[in-house]
């Protein structure tokens, strides 16, 4: 776990997770002639068609997991939500990276925003709710529109309910579950980016050019890059990102995601992993987020995170990507990620446009 | 083997051979859902790590070849010096793309030049050379410099042997082992480009631009895109492409070299297969040679070989790939092939080097 050198080609670079992020990762991790161990509970994860090894057991499964840090030389992850009990199986076994910590923050969104506000970055006006009395006493603070958000396990829109009015404080409470939460105040933005950046072993921090993100039922339909701020807003962007990479020594690929409202720019939240809106870096540039990501796992140098064109990222959702065979002759960069089952709402894969650079 | 739909992404491609032309097959296939499965007697070819089966066993292996027929979609390959009792094997069993008769042509050179003959395609003049005595005569038809080379087998430079004057006839025929050859005529050329196209099962036809190629000992160093040839070369380069695919009713990649004199164009030698000198369409092109060539055995539609940038490929032989950590910080797109052993001109990486496009 000391500052080590960086892996020779033919290391092995373990992967908890073995979907589409996965999947890419372990592809990028190829070109560069490093071997992919990937560690996930499925019978044919996308990610195991593509890599090494396979170990297939519970993310609780400490003696699996014991063994799986024994076989590869550092331990990387495709989700956010790796559970704490697994990182302590992994503790002392092998380096981990990104660190433990960017897991714990991102994890609980009071501590990210707590995070965020001991750092002065700004974000949408929140408050902690444990109960229904605390939700009605947040709303009395921050008013309505708001939405209310569980602190753990939320993504894709899921563990939230939208508040309009203070007397629908007790529905939106049922409708997350009654679990701990944050209410956020709405943010009238004019504009969703993400920045993507890698921070590499020896703290070089690259970053791509921030993108503009199109939500749809809390899921990523577009980006489209370089996203339509001013100058000014996109370099605070990326520096904030940076902020946040240093204020956790970080090591890996981060995706942060923004609300530009005018001039202002809050932080939403930040993902300690490659990014669904960083997919268009496969095509617009020569060292792609899964390239760069790997790099810096394995203490390789990092890429700058130059673009050679502009791109706009297109998500397909369910029965989307039945239209592959037309997609394929559109001369775009389509992506299928090998899932064997079709359903609503479920990333089976992607596609991006690019046109030369603006 | 009738004309049949696109292979729907789940599908299998069986690939014969598993180096790293069959490992960046792999790679693209994956990137469209599509499975691959690898036949190569190695223990750990560089494709195995990245591929969903590997069936270990010899090219000559009728049980194992039926059997990896039976568990594919179609199968392609990665060399062009397929044993016509492997292609035996599998006739029959499942669709082979490129074509049998694309093998046959390009593993003997004077079966190869005839072919050009009956096209009106003009190569270097030559001569099928059976005997001392054959070579004798050829020599005193042709002239010196010439160049004997075997008519089979042959490639990165190995059984060839260069004749300066008529004295070293005996020395060159010895050279070669005795074995069947063509002479042919020095050509004093300016350039060597090569031509990268693909031909779908539809008969459609995408090209890449020509590049500029560089050898060292038979050994490809460089291709530089574009090559510095007059645009009516290039494009004639490209349409003598064209018929050559047309007239082997080819599926898949070809890599067709010529040399280019002033304004003349003669065509050194085709590749049935995917290409070094294609490499830099990885970096260069939103649908590079790989997925250009899965997409053709597949039967879906072919991307149209549009390049967003130039690009400059150098390959990494032998111990110059001991330099990735210096070559990864180097901004260039990075290729090792994850090959245990370094041999002296062993093919080990590439690198791409891209710029805007002039």
């Amino acid at each position: 776990m000391a500052e080590r050198r960086p892996l020779p080609p033919g290391s092995t670079i373990g992967i908890l997770g073995g979907g589409q992020l996965g999947r890419m990762l372990a592809i990028a991790a190829a070109r560069l002639g490093l071997r992919v161990h990937v560690y996930d509970p499925g019978a044919a994860p996308p990610a195991a068609e593509v890599c090494h090894a396979h170990t297939r057991a519970a993310f609780d499964d400490a003696a699996a997991l014991g063994g799986f840090a024994a076989a590869v030389d550092v331990v990387t992850f495709e989700f956010e939500n790796v559970p704490a009990a697994t990182a302590a199986a992994l503790a002392g076994k092998a380096p981990v990276h990104p660190p433990e910590r960017a897991l714990a923050v991102s994890q609980d969104r009071a501590t990210e925003k707590g995070f965020m506000a001991e750092l002065g970055i700004a974000t949408a006006p929140w408050q902690a709710v444990d109960s229904l009395e605390d939700l009605r006493a947040a709303i009395a603070r921050i008013g309505t529109p708001a939405v209310l958000k569980t602190r753990r396990l939320g993504y894709d829109g899921k563990g939230q309910a939208r508040i309009s009015a203070p007397e629908e404080a007790a529905g939106a409470w049922a409708a997350i579950g009654e679990s701990p939460a944050v209410l956020e105040g709405f943010v009238a933005f004019d504009a969703e980016i993400s920045v993507i950046a890698a921070r590499g072993a020896d703290g070089a921090i690259a970053a791509y050019d921030p993108g503009m993100n199109l939500h749809d039922g809390g899921i990523l339909r577009r980006t489209t890059v370089p996203a339509p701020v001013p100058r000014g807003v996109a370099q605070e962007a990326v520096l904030t990102t940076g902020r946040i990479l240093n204020a956790l020594d970080y090591v890996g690929v981060i995706g942060v995601e923004f609300f530009v409202a005018g001039r202002q720019l809050l932080v939403n939240e930040f993902a300690p992993r490659v990014h669904n809106s960083g997919h268009w870096t496969i095509e617009a540039c020569v060292i792609d987020q899964f390239a760069q990501h790997i790099r810096a796992v394995a203490g390789w140098p990092l890429g700058d995170g130059s673009r050679h064109s502009d791109a706009v990222m297109e998500n397909l959702i369910g029965d989307e990507a039945d239209r592959w065979e037309a997609l394929a002759g559109d001369g775009c960069g389509l992506h299928l990620y090998g899932k064997a089952e079709t359903r609503p709402g479920r990333k089976m894969g992607h596609l991006t446009r690019i046109s030369p650079k603006s």
